[in-house]
C-alpha cells in the first residue's frame, strides 16, 4: 500500500505539525476517517456487508498479532470486559488493579456476583508479574485480568512478564485490556498468550469511539462453550459464529466498520512497528522536554512511561486545571487528570494519528503558558511582599 | 423549526421521489445525518459533550411519549433487550413470541437462565391480549417481553391492548420492542405503560446503525434497584445516573449522538404524528396496490399490517428471490424475506423518511418486473407444451 518514496509517513495524511487535540481519547481522527463514517446504508445480512467486514476480519488480526482470531463488537470497549467475563468465567477471578480503568474492571466483575480477588497497586505504580505470582499460589483462579496501560495514570505494566507468570503458574484465562496500547506499542496476542485482549475505536487506532475490537483465543472459545448461562448480546461464542459467515450475530455499527475498514489500511500501510516507533518517539519528546519544563511525570519508573499516554504534574506554583484552560485559549486541546488526579495532572495524549511535530508544538505552547503563569504569580508575590 | 409554508413537509431534505433503497433496517438515510456523524472528536466528559447529549436527553422522551425518561446505549437494540432483563429481573418472564424478534428474545431470557414461558403465536399472526390474559393467569411473571411490530412478518400487534391486560391482570414489568415502531405509528409509553420501551436507530428513526434508545419507567429502575447483580456495561441504573449528568457511563459512539441530535430535529419539525401518519399513507398505497398486482400480504388480518413494513407474497408464478434481484437491476433495493420466509416473501420496509412518491416508483417498478416475469414463463411454458 505504501508509496515508493524517501519521505516519513505522514500519520496524519496531510495534517503534519498541525494537529492541536491532544485529549487521551476520544483522539483526533484524521477527516479522511471521519468521511467514512458516512459510507452508504446496506443490510447486514447482504454480500456487501460481508465484503465489508470480510475485509475487516483479515487485517484485524495482524493488529494483535495473532494468527486466530479476532473479532468487533457494537460496545465500547467496556462492553467487550464483560463479554469476557459473562462468556467465559464462572470461577474466581483476579483483577489486577492500577488505576481507574482497572479498578472499575474489579469492580465488574464483583457486580457481575463472580468470586472476585483484587490484586492492588497505588495509582502511578505499574502491576508487578512477582505480586500476580504470590496472589496465583494463594488461590486458583479462572481468569486474570489486567490493563496493559493504563490510560488514567499514564502507566505501562509488564504485560509480557505478568502474562508468563499467569501462563507458568496456573492455567487460568488471561483477559488483557490493551485500549491505550493496541497500534501505539507492542501487543502481541499469540507470543504472549492473551486469551482476550480488548480493545476501543477511540485511543490509538484513531478512530471516533463507538465500537470494540478484540482477539480471542480458542482456550477462551473452549471455556465460553463450557459456560451454560451467557445470555446473547454479549456471547462471544455468537460473535465467533457469525464471524465465519462474515457478519455479526446483532446489528453492528455500520458507520464506525467503514471507518475501520479504511483505518486498518492506513494503519498497516504505516507498518505496525513504524506505527510504535513513532509513539515511542513522542513519549521521548516528551521526557526529553519534561524536567527542561519543570514538569514531573506521574508514574515515577521511567520503565512504566507511557507510550501513547503522559500524566504530568505541572511545575510548582501552576496549577493543572488553570494551565489547562490557558492552553485552550492557545488553541490546544491536552487531557486534564483522570479522577482523584483532575486537580493536580495534565494528561497529553499523543496516539494514534498524531505526529510528532504536532507534539512539539503542543510542548512549546505549554513552555510558554507554565513560564507566564509563573512570571505573574511572581509578579502577584511581589506586589503582596 | 419548520418554516410557514403550504407545501407538505419534504422527509427526504430533497430527495422526494428519488429514494431507491428500500431495506426494512437499516433504511435509507438523509445525506445530512451521514454527514452529521462526521463531527469534531471531543471528550464525552466535557461541557461540549454534556451540551450535546443535554440536548438529546430533552428531546427523545418527545419520542417515546413519556413525561419521564429515555436514554441511549452504545449497542444495538438488542443490547438493550439484555440490559432491561439483566437490570431489572430475576423471577418468572413471560415472552411474547411471534417472529424472528420476539423468539430471539425469548431465547436470550433463556439463555440469561432467567425461567422462561413462551407464549408462542404463528409468524404472521399477532400477540393476543387474550391470550397474554391467560398466560398471566397461570402464573405470577416479574415481566413480559413483547415486539410491538415484528420486522420479520410485517405484523404489528395491538400493544395498547396487551398493556391493558398486562397491568390489570398483574404486577409484571412491561418491556416493549418499539425497534420498527418508534417514530412511525403511535407509541405511547407513558399512556400505555410501557415500563422499558427499546429501540435502535436504523429503522424509523432513519439513522445508521450503532446505537439504541430506550425510555424506561421508574417502576422499572425500582426493580432494578433491588436486583444486586446487574453488571456494568448493562446496567441501567448507572446509565440513569450519568444521564442526570448529561453523560454515559461508559464511552458513547460520539458520531451516533451527533447524527441523532440532528435527526430528532428533523422528526420533532415534521411532527410526531405527522410522521406517523405518513407511514400509514405508505402502508395504504401499498394496501391499495397489492391485490391489484396479485401481491398477498403475509399477515392476513388487514388490522396487523405493519405501517413501517410491508411482508407480501409475489404473484403465483414469480419466484420472491428472483423478483428481487430483477429489482436490484432496475436501481431498486426491497428487502427480502425473513428467516423462513427468505424464499417465500419479500419486504418493503416504507419508513424512516422514505417519501411515498418513493414507494409509488418502487410499486410501479414491482408491476413491471413481475409482469415482465409472468409474460416471460407464460412464453416459457407456451414454448415447452
Amino acid at each position: 500500500m505504501r508509496p515508493m518514496s524517501s519521505a516519513p509517513f505522514d500519520s496524519t495524511s496531510g495534517s503534519a505539525g498541525q494537529v492541536r487535540f491532544f485529549n487521551p481519547g476520544p483522539v483526533w481522527v484524521r477527516p479522511q476517517v471521519l468521511q467514512a463514517l458516512g459510507g452508504p446504508m446496506m443490510s447486514h445480512r447482504s454480500q456487501a456487508f460481508s465484503d465489508l467486514y470480510g475485509r475487516i476480519l483479515e487485517k484485524l488480526p495482524k493488529l494483535f498479532r495473532t494468527k486466530g482470531q479476532a473479532h468487533t463488537l457494537a460496545t465500547s470497549a467496556t462492553g467487550v470486559w464483560e463479554a469476557a467475563l459473562v462468556s467465559c468465567v464462572e470461577g474466581p477471578v483476579l483483577c489486577c488493579c492500577n488505576g481507574a480503568f482497572s479498578d472499575k474492571w474489579g469492580e465488574m466483575s464483583q457486580r457481575l456476583g463472580l468470586d472476585t480477588t483484587i490484586l492492588k497497586a497505588e495509582w502511578g505504580k505499574p502491576i508487578l508479574a512477582e505480586e500476580v505470582r504470590k496472589k496465583l499460589a494463594e488461590k486458583k483462579f479462572q481468569a486474570v485480568t489486567v490493563v496493559h496501560n493504563e490510560t488514567s495514570t499514564g502507566t505501562i505494566s509488564d504485560l509480557p512478564a505478568i502474562a508468563k507468570v499467569v501462563h507458568e503458574g496456573s492455567d487460568a484465562l488471561l483477559f488483557a485490556d490493551v485500549v491505550t496500547s493496541l497500534a501505539g506499542t507492542r501487543v502481541e496476542a499469540d507470543e504472549w498468550g492473551l486469551d482476550v485482549a480488548v480493545c476501543g475505536s477511540q485511543k490509538a487506532l484513531a478512530l471516533p469511539p463507538g465500537i470494540a475490537v478484540f482477539s480471542i483465543s480458542e482456550k477462551a472459545l473452549a471455556a465460553a462453550r463450557q459456560k451454560k448461562h451467557r445470555g446473547l448480546y454479549l456471547d462471544l461464542i455468537d460473535v465467533e459464529a457469525f464471524g465465519k459467515k462474515k457478519q455479526n450475530p446483532t446489528t453492528p455499527s455500520l458507520p464506525l466498520l467503514y471507518a475501520l475498514d479504511v483505518q486498518l489500511d492506513h494503519i498497516l500501510a504505516e507498518g505496525l512497528e513504524n506505527r510504535w516507533a513513532r509513539h515511542h518517539s513522542m513519549l521521548k519528546a516528551v521526557e526529553e522536554w519534561a524536567p527542561k519544563a519543570g514538569f514531573r511525570f506521574l508514574p515515577e519508573d521511567p520503565a512504566t512511561h507511557s507510550p501513547t499516554v503522559s500524566s504530568l504534574y505541572p511545575p510548582e506554583g501552576v496549577n493543572a486545571e488553570e494551565l489547562n484552560k490557558a492552553m485552550k485559549k492557545e488553541g490546544f486541546t491536552p487531557g486534564s487528570g483522570y479522577g482523584k488526579f483532575k486537580p493536580l495532572n495534565i494528561r497529553i495524549g499523543h496516539m494514534g494519528d498524531v505526529d510528532l511535530e504536532s507534539v512539539k508544538a503542543l510542548l512549546a505552547a505549554y513552555d510558554k503558558v507554565a513560564q507566564g503563569m509563573l512570571a505573574a504569580s511572581a509578579v502577584g508575590a511581589g506586589t503582596k511582599s
